[in-house]
C-alpha cells in the first residue's frame, strides 16, 4: 500500500492532509505578496494586487479572482482590528500527488496571515548594517515567487557578519537588490538618488516606485543605474526600501560606516516625505 | 487579533496547523531525494543519503540524523510491500511564524511518501520527445532543493511543444541538464558518451554516475563536456537518466528525429547493462 511518513509517524498516503500535497511545499510553485496598513488604511493595495496578478500570470496560474482576494484582504485586516497590520498572502497551484507537471483543472490554494506591525522608530534614527552577498537567485526575480531559498541563505550569511540585510551582487559585479528589500544610494553633491533599473534581476518593488515618485516631487534627481559594491560604499547615503518599514537608512556597509555613519540628510527627508505621502493617501481615500 | 485565512475560512492565527507554518511552504527552505527499489531492493541508498547529507549541509541544516532517515526509508518501503517502489522524502528547516531568518533551535520537518512504480517498457523502445527551454534556475543546482519553480515552468513549456522533458540551456548557450533528469549524447563513430561535467549548474545525479561507470565497464569512452542544442541535435543518439526510469532514449529533439528516430544501439546496450548492474547489486547485497 502507498505509505506516508510525517516526522516519526507512518500512515497510509491517502490519509495525508491536503496541505502535505501542496505544490507550494514540493516545488515552491506559487507567488505571494506582503502588504501593510498604516493607521487602519491598507497602503497601496491596488499596486500590490496588480503585481500579484502579474506574478500569477507569469507562472501560468490563470484561475484566480483578484477581486475575491481584495475582499479577503480587506475583511481579514478589518477582523484583525490592528491599525498597523502586516498582511502576507500566497497562492499555490494546488494540492495533488507530487508530479512536476500539474494536472489540468487543479484548484489553487490560498493562505493569508494578518499580524500586528510594531514600527520601530529607532531603526530610522540609527539605521541598519548590511553586507554584500552573491546573488544566487533564479533569472526571473521580477516574479514574486515562493522560491526564496537563495534569499534565506544570503540573509543567514549576512547575519554572520552582523548585518540585518544582505545586499545581493550579481555575476557582473553589480548590486541587484536586497534579499528582502530594494536598494538605493544617494549622491549628496548631485542630490541624486540612484537605484537599479527594473528588469528580470529585481522585483518591481512598490515601495521603490513610491520613493522615486516622492523623490521627484521633492526636487531630487532619480537615476536608474546599477552600482558595484565599491561605488555604493563611496556614496554619501544608502538606504533600503521595504513594504513593512518603508525607508530604512543603511549606516554600515560591509563593516564600514556610510558617510557620517548616521542617517543622512536626504534619507531623513525621504522618510518624512514618505510619511506625509502615506497620510495624504489616507485623506484622499486612495486606499481600500 | 492575529488572523489567518485558508481558502475561504478565517481563523485565529494561533489555530493554524504546523504545516501552514512550514518554511518549506513559504520559502522552499528544504532539500529532498527520490529513491527507487527494484524487485524489493532499494537501489543506491548510500549514494542518495550521501547526497542528501551534502544538500542539508549546503543549506546549513545541521541537526538531522542520516542513519534515522535510512531506518525510516527502509521501514516505509518494507511496509509498502511494493517490489518496485518510488520513495520521495524531504527535510525542511522547520515550522514557525514566517520570517526570512530562521530561529535558532528550530526543529526540521520530515515528510516521506512511498508509492508503487509502474515501469513502462515501451518508453525504452520508443523513446521520448524533448525540447530545449531556457535554464532559469538558481546558481546552486548542485543542491537538490525545494526551489523547483523554474523546473516546473520549463516542463510546462516543453509539454506545449509535445515534449515530455525540458532540456535546459544556460545563458552561455550550452545544455545544462533536463528539468528533472541528466542529459547524455552519444557520438556513434567514436563510441563516446558525452555529458556535462559536474558543477554548480547541474545536480550530481546518482544515475548519471552509475551510467558513466557502466559505460566505461562496457568499453565506451566517457567525455565530460557541455554541448549546444545544435551539437546535441547532430549526435547519433541522445538519452536522459532519471532515478525512477534509469536510461530513457530521446528519439525526438526539438521536433526532429534523433539519428534514425529509434532507440540507438549504444543506448540499447546501456539499458541492458544498467539492468544487469541492478541485478548484480541485488545479488551482492549492496543495497539497504
Amino acid at each position: 500500500m502507498d505509505v506516508a511518513m510525517i516526522d516519526d509517524q507512518m500512515l497510509p498516503l491517502g490519509d495525508l492532509a491536503k496541505t502535505y500535497l501542496d505544490r507550494g511545499l514540493y516545488f515552491g510553485d506559487g507567488v505571494y505578496e506582503v502588504i501593510r496598513s498604516y493607521d487602519g488604511h491598507i497602503f497601496a493595495l491596488d499596486e500590490h494586487l496588480a503585481r500579484f496578478e502579474r506574478s500569477l500570470r507569469e507562472i501560468q496560474i490563470n484561475t484566480v479572482s483578484i477581486s475575491e482576494i481584495r475582499q479577503k484582504v480587506v475583511a481579514a485586516v478589518e477582523r484583525s482590528g490592528f491599525p498597523n497590520a502586516k498582511v502576507y498572502f500566497h497562492i499555490t497551484r494546488g494540492s495533488e500527488a507530487r508530479d512536476h507537471l500539474p494536472s489540468p483543472g487543479l484548484v489553487p490554494n490560498f493562505l493569508m496571515t494578518v499580524s500586528e506591525l510594531h514600527d520601530k522608530p529607532e531603526i530610522k534614527q540609527k539605521g541598519i548594517a548590511v553586507s554584500t552577498q552573491p546573488d544566487w537567485r533564479w533569472k526571473r526575480c521580477d516574479i514574486k515567487s515562493l522560491n526564496l531559498l537563495p534569499n534565506i541563505l544570503a540573509r543567514i550569511e549576512a547575519q554572520k557578519t552582523g548585518a540585518s540585510e544582505a545586499i545581493l551582487v550579481g555575476d557582473d559585479g553589480t548590486i541587484t537588490e536586497g534579499a528582502g528589500s530594494a536598494f538605493f544610494a544617494i549622491d549628496g553633491k548631485e542630490k541624486a538618488i540612484l537605484t537599479r533599473p527594473l528588469g528580470h534581476e529585481i522585483l518591481p518593488s512598490i515601495t521603490r516606485m513610491m520613493i522615486m515618485q516622492i523623490a521627484r516631487n521633492a526636487g531630487l534627481t532619480v537615476a536608474e543605474r546599477a552600482l558595484t559594491p565599491a561605488q555604493a560604499a563611496r556614496c554619501d547615503e544608502l538606504f533600503i526600501a521595504i513594504t513593512t518599514k518603508d525607508v530604512v537608512p543603511v549606516t554600515q556597509f560591509n563593516g564600514k560606516p556610510v558617510g557620517s555613519g548616521q542617517c543622512g540628510e536626504c534619507t531623513r527627508r525621504l522618510i518624512t516625505e514618505f510619511s506625509n505621502f502615506v497620510r495624504q493617501k489616507e485623506k484622499t481615500g486612495n486606499t481600500a
